[in-house]
């Protein structure tokens, strides 16, 4: 700048800056005097902002950093990437894909929708569409004024569903949709067709994920593909993420923000474990005892209208809730009233000390088997979450991690050979009162943890396998899972050695060790794998991340879910094969995940960091 | 509920809820009916708020829940545990210390202020309480009204100072006080006297740690001790935290934030390790080609101006910034423009690949020891560093990590048969630009990280004993630590192995292992000692937390530091030895953090939670 002649840097300043000129003549005369700093860094940015000197060039499929020479147009980083190499989708889309590497520029005014649907999908979209639209209008900095022209006349969005009536997500809900975009004249026309509501969604997300700010100095203008063609549907159906909300409480606000992510990230169910010894935050009419007793305080509590709220605002992102009242272990605080209404004991040993004896960390709780009063506030427990989330395809039992121990020192005047048959007489009583609960008939199909009893032989003696799926979180080379597909259940993967997102944080407890270090990164999430071996795939429903929450709470939710169960997402929607060789991830998943990552904080949401700026700015380099 | 009579339900609710009661018997009518959820939650919590199921009594000096016995007055958690047992104080206290175990109510507006302290401490003193006073009234939800009295008629805060002159903060600052609570009829009077500001400002802190907002429903009320006697001072002169803002860039506010939950962990060191290979944010009108090559963005830079707006801020919280440009290694964007200007290689093998075999992580880069004109720009940001802070005590010269191999690769025409006499030379002309920079005498003493010049032969050959300080990062139990010791030189302890905040997230890169797992837990930080043995405590000036940015920005910033660096400020405050038993921690600890945590989420940091909120609600029982 120095070197510059007074003239010539006006002549600068006067292409580039407009009316900062006088300001900034002002400085280079006087700039020693410490007063002036707020101005210089004024003027000192202005001239970066409208003199950039980087340049990205698409070289390898990959974007190149350089200085950029004299007169060269120069690109941002964003759109370098968006239109080299592979489509930065994520996650990747299955079927064939074309997107083109010539993008237009246009204003968010441009986009106008039209519907081919009839209701009640019709309104569905709508709502769905007034999402995509706000995300990209969030995308523009609101103090934004652009002397940029639009390369279009009109950005026209034809969404078409052909079953308007499949309004219901179930595991054989088709989410497949396509997505083309034109050149139609001056118009460019995306093109969503989908058979159901749930495949268009998804459809308007991918757009969402090629419309992108261009934050080119000096202004910035949005940008999107000049041309797309996208085939594009789920390897498995169910696509999970579990949040525990009994450890720590998470207000709804949160789990709204985890809704969104995962919808981004086209996961489709919400399990919440709502309930566990330490907490019982579900509050409702028909039990109000379980809140009162339970809950970790008045305002700690989910209400119905809580429930309700967030189902509609998970259905309309495309995602079933899941609620999980876990029996009948995992269960203390909030069934710890029975006595005092004359109803006895609902559990035993509930907070016993020391509690190492009776469960596997603190509090202790395990509901009464013998005590059919327990089964009546389970019912009405049922009752309430099918009339909530009017979900009667999947019904979670919870069903982990039952202590002989705690049944066999407090339950006074039984004798059992094998406890274990015990647990298999509470679960069948269980399921009765679920069948009452739902108008007589199960629903099509309860998830169990898998456990003791979803081993041999307890599992064919007390599971149905026609109705039954084992939702399986033991490590990935014990053999509980070759037994349980072997015995024809049904499956749905969270191995606890690759899919669980709250290991690695050392002990919370003052004794004994940590739970499952180490902390499972995003790329061992990524590359496992556990149906690449000789599997029946048929029995795999799905996958399901999983957080639980001793050691976290609001504070610190989306960093621990995001990135890293958007690597999750793309493993159960994309299943990628030839990207992953033993243990190393392409290059391009780093950059595109780099890139979803962007997106995630830009809707609001504190993912992580996955590595320094400087390898996103130069994809290739870190490896 | 249902089993009260309508009656008995309407006095209840008289007595309880006062306005809510034709709202709440309608609802009892009609609550089969959907449509008025959203009047059940309503009614639901404030039918808990009216009537808290628990309460907590103190015993053995902590606070255990009960289910509330009729017309027993409760007492919310919060002030049973402020009540009982140790103070809840964060870090504690180190001299004589005495807390009433009864509290008094007051209005925020009752606080009034009085100093015995001339100018310029009085203004100072004035600033930090208005700091204070505002932390009490955010403590009061903003839509709150009591019915509460007040116990007392004024709360008045006096503060005496004895040396108003005494306003820079140096290693041998006085940073103890003395805080007295008193009631003198019916006003409430705290009195805190210290030798300069720095002390008078903990004292403030430790005040506001004794004020509590008691969330006793129905409405709460701002709660204190009736007396209290407390001596206080630090055991260690430096308490640091190192915050990376070159691997991933951190908004100045983020930094505010730190700052604000260092003040409130009397923490006095904010080391900012503002560049290194990846990125250089400082952007100085004295070398503006630093940042032009060296930020990651436009936006992504630190201004002469940013830097004394932190540095303002840091002061009057009683912490001092220590500015460190990394160098000789940790060095090379930002330094990339020399040839360009005519000025030659400023730093070699920048950017080079494979970057394994030149440094550490990419990317690489080490200044030229050759070119003059390094030195030249060096002397330019010392003065720039030294004019910023003001700071002339302490001076942080980087100088880990040098990789000799990309000087003998890239630096042409020299043969060294030892090249760590290079980087020693290197070292030496370094100290003579930075002695003129600071108008021809050194600052006090300069920090080097440990490295191999820091070892045996060279660290007598190149560093003057009486000016060095070493910040040892090496594990703890390496050799280098006492080696340093013997040979006179005073250390910072950083211990890789017990407080680097950043480890324990798997690696970044495609290939090689995680740099340092796994994660510090903060009972490992809390519980490291290393001065604990046959160690000459004279030379060592203190410790401090480091926070490597390559896997965190802003986002997960909160997360990442707080609690942890909680833990670490006690053990630097306090260095707490009776409570520290072979790797366990007293429970009265877990209790202290946990408050100390709430405080911080209080004041607006993203702080982890430590454990399931059960543990917090049942002192003890999650041992």
């Amino acid at each position: 700048m120095k070197q510059m002649g007074k003239k010539k840097l006006l002549l600068a300043l006067l292409l580039f800056s407009g009316g900062f000129i006088l300001y900034f003549v002002w400085i280079q005369n006087t700039f020693e005097f410490p007063t002036i700093v707020h101005s210089l860094r004024t003027a000192y940015q202005t001239n970066m902002k409208s003199d950039p000197r980087w340049t990205w060039r698409c070289h390898n499929e990959r974007c190149e950093r350089h200085i950029k020479k004299e007169n060269e147009k120069s690109a941002s980083l964003i759109t370098c990437n968006m239109l080299c190499g592979q489509p930065k989708l994520w996650p990747f889309p299955t079927g064939s894909l074309y997107v083109s590497e010539d993008s237009v520029t246009f204003f968010y005014h441009q986009i106008s929708v039209l519907y081919f649907a009839k209701n009640p999908v019709r309104s569905l979209l709508e709502q769905s569409f007034a999402v995509f639209n706000q995300n990209v209008i969030n995308m523009v900095p609101t103090t934004y004024k652009t002397s940029y022209k639009s390369d279009i006349k009109r950005f026209l969005v034809v969404v078409s569903v052909t079953h308007p009536n499949q309004n219901k997500l179930t595991l054989s809900t088709d989410e497949s949709y396509t997505l083309a975009m034109n050149m139609n004249g001056d118009d460019l026309v995306a093109t969503i067709k989908a058979g159901t509501y749930f495949g268009a969604r998804h459809g308007l997300e991918t757009l969402s994920q090629l419309i992108w700010w261009d934050d080119h100095p000096p202004e910035g203008i949005l940008r999107t593909v000049k041309a797309a063609n996208i085939q594009d549907a789920p390897v498995f159906a169910y696509r999970g993420l579990m949040i525990d909300t009994a450890r720590n409480f998470m207000p709804v606000d949160s789990l709204k923000r985890t809704l969104i992510g995962m919808s981004m990230n086209k996961l489709n169910i919400f399990h919440w474990h709502m309930t566990d010894s330490q907490s019982f935050p579900f509050s409702t009419p028909s039990v109000p005892k379980m809140a009162q007793y339970g809950a970790y305080g008045p305002d700690m509590v989910y209400t119905p209208q809580d429930i309700q709220e967030l189902v509609e605002f998970a259905y309309h992102l495309g995602i079933r809730v899941v609620i999980e009242i876990d029996t009948p272990a995992h269960a203390g605080n909030g069934w710890n009233w029975g006595p005092e209404e004359g109803l006895g004991d609902l559990a035993v040993c509930v907070n016993e000390q020391p509690w190492n004896l009776y469960c596997g960390e603190p509090p202790c709780g395990q509901l009464n088997p013998l005590n059919p009063n327990t089964y009546e506030v389970l019912e009405k427990l049922y009752k309430d979450i099918i009339r909530l989330t009017g979900e009667t395809e999947l019904f979670h039992m919870g069903g982990d991690e039952v202590n002989l121990d705690c049944w066999g020192q407090f339950l006074k005047g039984i004798n059992y050979t094998d406890f274990h048959d015990l647990w298999g007489l509470f679960t069948m009583k269980a399921l009765e009162k679920l069948a009452s609960a739902n108008g007589g008939n199960l629903p099509s199909n309860m998830i169990f943890w898998s456990s003791n009893l979803s081993r041999r032989p307890y599992i064919t003696r007390y599971m149905d396998k026609s109705k039954t799926i084992i939702q399986i979180w033991s490590p990935s080379l014990w053999s509980d899972t070759y037994d349980i597909l072997a015995d024809g259940y049904r499956v749905i993967m969270s191995h606890v050695d690759a899919w669980y997102l709250d290991c690695g944080f050392g002990r919370w407890r003052e004794t004994g060790e940590a739970a499952c270090d180490p902390y499972r990164s995003w790329q061992t999430m990524y590359l496992h794998r556990p149906w690449q071996e000789s599997m029946d795939k048929n029995l795999v429903v799905g996958a399901e991340a999983c957080l639980w929450s001793e050691q976290l709470d609001a504070a610190s939710l989306d960093a621990r879910l995001w990135p890293r169960t958007s690597a999750f997402a793309e493993r159960v929607w994309s299943d990628p094969e030839k990207d992953v060789k033993m243990y190393t991830i392409k290059e391009s998943v780093y950059t595109r995940l780099t890139i979803q990552r962007d997106r995630l904080i830009s809707r609001g949401l504190g993912a992580e960091a996955l590595w320094p700026l400087w390898c996103s700015q130069n994809p290739g380099l870190c490896l």
